[in-house]
């Protein structure tokens, strides 16, 4: 130990000064200068809490451009808040940087982050920087808000409600596969842009904040899809414990999705199971419907109706949500939901 | 694809279900079995939001107890509460969790995050679970309540405010350094217990949650040490844009530090700059002191002044915070703060 002089700056501090203070408008925040953020939260309503991690190898590929990486991690969140009727308040992140992260990465993914944070009213109130021998792993909390009371839940679905989904199925997941292997788009014969679009939907969710408010009015349940759109809708029904029926060939897709599917039939259960979809499924009480579909259209967001909540069926399990396919017969899927663990 | 019956449940569904819905007391959690946890705010409070991560062989060592690990990823969350004066509410948990993570490692986790939980006051809202490629990292977002407007900043430190410190210094440092090498202890000369003692410091920190309500009315700045009571003042007083004196020979040791200490001299860096320490560190007008200590006391929280903060020295710049021997002469690290990053 030697005499004179100051402690330095630790490397972290640098960091964040550099890249995240300037994306800490939010008061809340305290420009990144304290231990915590503080937060008043808005007079008479609730705060929407959700968390979601993405981790370079699982969620995203490594190689993914550092844009399309901060848009996954802080969407997959805007997605939940969003199925949950909320407005977007701000973020916390956590950041968990593998050795030599450089300004190549943290310059553009910061870019990124500050014009989502933008883009959907969301600004960083804090977060956490810490160094990792494994791979980039980023975990955000999302805050959102609702009139008091007004969450829209997983519960709360009742026999007779339509089955809506908002958007295209099945996009990501085929995306996935499109970045793993080369020569898929053409065997699957996507044409021009096809495939770059697969993966740009794989790479990039589109938050549906655009229907939060429409879903808190009407909606009875909700979930975003993010584990694939038969496991999603088998947990509503858990939830609300309720069965649903819903028909394979009302399930919306995107015109590249189309023709993988015309090519290959057996694609149809990577759309229904593989996740990654970040759509909002609903559940509306019919009287309710046409009023939805309008508050959609008027917010430009696609709504398609897949199916319905049943009364209790002697052949169906409370929870049970059935696939049919044009002759009503059930599929069945060999996979099961996608899961990130196990 | 086959035809007939349901998707079957995730494995992170299942994990969720047998290990952490049993946490899920607080009404916001909605017994996660949804997307979001939905909290209602207190009245005239303000949120309290804080985020940290830790990560294996980064922030705990791979072969820590379940147990520890869990105390470790909600208490360095927790200090940063009580540090800013703050009630505990509640928490968000994301566990990334190795390949065949299994009940040996996640039932005594779960179990000791329970009860750490029930001790503090702080249930588990929500979460995330996912798997990884690379070392278990945990990321936990704590909530907080205070009065509107009574959040302790980092800023707020006066020239002739006293700097006091909780508990004792430098002994996860020390703990840490005995982890990494067998025999150490010995060299140290420790005595029966005590290198037991430091490692237990390094591996469950004691959130100074007792002293959050006096740091709250007395307190001008506070913050938690964790990178290092060196590099954590400067950061105080360069937020608060004061400079700040502080005595070496005040800094309160335990007595297994203290031996080490006697032995090795040049441990004394280590101490001051180790990080890890999670005790309080603030700045209290001297008027307050008084009361400050008493109220310590009557917590039974062990509280030292350790220095001054000081009114423009022309040998001091802004922000610094110096540390000086018996004689008064500065002492200058080489390491500088310990940071986790870079």
């Amino acid at each position: 130990m030697a005499k004179g002089g100051r402690s330095q700056e630790s490397g972290e501090d640098r960091l964040i000064a550099r890249y995240f203070k300037p994306l800490a408008q939010h008061p809340a925040a305290l420009g990144l200068a304290d231990d915590a953020a503080c937060l008043t939260p808005p007079k008479s309503h609730d705060l929407v809490l959700t968390v979601d991690a993405v981790v370079a190898g699982v969620h995203f590929l490594p190689d993914d451009p550092p844009a399309s990486i901060a848009r996954k991690a802080l969407r997959v969140n805007l997605s939940d808040l969003a199925a949950k009727g909320a407005t977007p308040l701000g973020f916390l992140l956590t950041l968990a940087l593998p050795p030599n992260t450089d300004a190549k990465f943290l310059k553009p993914f910061a870019k990124a982050l500050a014009q989502d944070a933008r883009v959907y009213g969301c600004p960083v109130l804090g977060g956490d920087t810490t160094g990792t021998p494994g791979p980039l792993t980023i975990s955000i909390t999302a805050f959102g808000t609702v009139p008091h009371g007004k969450m829209v839940r997983r519960q709360g679905a009742r026999p007779g409600d339509l089955v809506m989904v908002t958007g295209t199925i099945g996009d990501a997941a085929l995306g996935l596969r499109l970045s793993q292997r080369a020569g898929l788009a053409t065997q699957w014969r996507l044409k021009r842009g096809q495939g770059a679009f697969l993966v740009e939907r794989y790479r990039e969710p589109q938050p549906r904040h655009a229907l939060a408010e429409a879903v808190r009015r009407y909606a009875s349940a909700a979930m975003d899809v993010s584990d694939g759109l038969a496991g999603d809708l088998a947990k509503l029904c858990r939830a609300s414990n309720v069965s649903a029926v819903a028909e394979a060939t009302q399930v919306p897709l995107s015109p590249a999705a189309s023709v993988a599917l015309a090519t290959k039939p057996d694609l149809f259960e990577t759309i229904l199971t593989g996740g990654d979809d970040y759509e909002i499924l609903c559940t509306v009480p019919r009287a309710r419907a046409a009023r939805f579909s309008a508050a959609a259209k008027a917010a430009g967001v696609p709504l398609t109706t897949i199916g319905r909540i049943e009364a209790g069926r002697a052949d169906m399990a409370p929870g049970e949500a059935r696939f049919v396919d044009a002759n009503g017969q059930p599929l069945r899927f060999v996979r099961g939901s996608f899961s990130h663990f196990g």
